[in-house]
């Protein structure tokens, strides 16, 4: 199979993130935390050593970064976390279920009211968008890095200092981000960063990672033993375990460390350019092709991560994608869990078929969807 | 080492359940219910495929088993969704932190209010003391199915029977309940069942699972991607996408369906016989030596999951758990998130040690452990 699904979740996984994941169900399946036993302690120092290698990554303490099941439920924590009764919320018009879902769901039981920005090519156009649109009762700013769909990334340094200036707070869902798009989140002046560590990370699926920096004070969504502070029914005040009630992924996070020390080793900036020239080559091809839709200038063109999206002949995006899938190609049809980028593209009727390789994607892969997709 | 800390989580984990878990993060790494490939759709079976076994375990539909990283998760979930402004709670007095703390979470928040009723061995007594607590709001009543402390089961059926008569909702913790106890819970008239996968069901850890009867109605706490009714920023009314927003641990859940089987394979009943047979075999051997002290009736002489819970000379349970972890000997000291029960045994300030064997816990594990404690 040719795999052009990686932003659902990269696959394969490099050897190292299944052989440390696999070794860690045998070996690390222990309480972290919560046992004084060698085992139970050994666990602990080696999520602990993960929490670390996020920290070099994105720029967090080691203690405030919060493992969770994805990316989903840090954005949720997140959100949920900062707002109170009569919060005013600012997001874009490029967001993933992922945060427009629970915002929505804030805003439907009454709690906060929200506005939608719209993303914009020309990042002074974009800022001026956002600002236009802030309000006295804005608390919050969240924001994708870059499009699941269309790929297309926010200015995220320029944006949080906007966020600094009004005394907002300033979410990232660096779902499309982390691992792909060389950035320092906590010294770009993001508050909260969420990752989904089974994407560019390259870690095993069900590891998240919501990463705070410190000092932010946010109510918790879900409270449980923590192994801490056990005779006080309070949530813990401090980090990681505050966020992190009940056991962990354990193997999930030792693969995720494994999957961290790759992209370490590989260089951001090397995969963002290897990436970048499969879709920029797919792009250019397409563009040549009649039958082709394309909805976004070239990615080489603007910042962007390495997504693109395209339609074919009339078909659905679904045809599409069920007869590549047919021929052995794995794409992704439909709306990416992502209305509101569709809308904005005026793609939500029909949806897209999106590509997203990863670091293993390689020239013949391209070649063969190249081909195949001709065609059809 | 010998393991004596397994309802922290069990250890080790069956070869076919690291086998299934670790196969799966090469062959089912890829995001199940959203692409149309081969590769994805065959995940989404594996996935359903272990709903229907836990359907087959618990008793609910298969569509009504939700997977979450943990059982704290599926409790948060359970208790939050179905409570509104102004409901009372009550729990038992031997509840876990994954129950007391987002319970006392919503009553500091001023939603709810809540009421603890009192264990009791007697069952009729047991059930008195719940029925007198009743109020005309009350909701929900959540109660675990056996204590992590002292083995103390409760009387599901019967506590389901009451909240029935009365219009209430009940909520079960089996954390140490499922794989150990036998019950079916939907038939014992349970609305919602929190299970721990990586427990008595020898799942690997990250899977936990909030079941529920059909035709339930709950909020959720966690919105998000489902890849269905994407067009709709209201999250899904139907099961399981509702309450699965983002992506699932899919080697965790194949993992998890290996160690169902594997249950399955056991029986449950042999299982509970097999392992209240090794701590009544320890509860009598400590009974017989003057320095243990212990706090409940033998585990043979009651409604009791295999647990129990000691502690030895004047020592801190800190104490006795470190000497015999430098032994080899792994046990669980301190309050075991459990405060409300340490207070409810008068342990709150020493804490306890605690037992709790596994199939795999032998005979001679046990007079390993005994013959060290006599020399601690």
């Amino acid at each position: 199979m040719i795999y052009l699904d990686n932003s659902a979740t990269t696959n394969p996984k490099p050897l190292s993130v299944i052989s440390c994941a696999s070794l860690a169900l045998k070996n690390f399946s222990y309480n972290s935390g919560r046992g004084g036993y060698k085992q139970s302690v050994n666990t602990s120092e080696k999520i602990y050593a993960v929490r670390e290698k996020a920290s070099a990554l994105l720029g967090y303490d080691a203690q405030n970064i919060i493992f969770t099941q994805n990316c989903t439920t840090a954005l949720n924590m997140a959100v949920k976390g900062l707002v109170k009764n009569g919060d005013h919320i600012l997001i874009s018009n490029l967001e993933h279920n992922a945060v427009s879902r629970p915002v929505d769901t804030l805003a439907k039981r009454g709690i906060i009211t929200y506005n939608i920005f719209e993303y914009d090519y020309d990042e002074d156009v974009l800022i001026h968008n956002i600002i236009s649109q802030i309000k006295p009762n804005t608390k919050l700013i969240v924001c994708t890095h870059a499009s699941n769909v269309f790929g297309c990334a926010f200015p995220i340094k320029r944006i949080a200092e906007i966020a600094q200036k009004n005394g907002i707070c300033f979410v990232v869902d660096a779902a499309q981000g982390a691992g792909v798009l060389e950035m320092n989140y906590a010294d770009a002046g993001v508050d909260i960063c969420c990752v989904a560590g089974h994407k560019g990370l390259y870690g095993p699926m069900a590891t998240g990672i919501m990463a705070m920096r410190d000092g932010l004070k946010l109510d918790t969504i879900i409270e449980g033993g923590t192994g801490s502070s056990s005779l006080n029914l309070e949530q813990p005040d401090f980090n990681p375990d505050r966020f992190e009630a009940g056991s962990l992924n354990n193997s999930g996070i030792i693969g995720l460390g494994a999957g961290i020390d790759f992209v370490s080793r590989k260089g951001i900036k090397n995969i963002h350019k290897h990436e970048i020239g499969i879709v920029a080559y797919i792009y250019d091809c397409l563009k040549k092709n009649p039958n082709a839709v394309l909805y976004t200038p070239s990615p080489t063109s603007f910042k962007s991560a390495p997504i693109i999206s395209f339609n074919y002949k009339d078909y659905s995006s679904e045809k599409t994608a069920n007869l590549l899938a047919a021929r052995g190609i794995a794409t992704r049809a439909g709306l990416h869990c992502a209305p509101l980028a569709h809308k904005a593209f005026g793609t939500e009727k029909r949806g897209t078929v999106r590509i997203s390789p990863s670091v293993f994607t390689t020239q013949n892969d391209c070649e063969i969807f190249l081909n195949t997709l001709k065609k059809l």
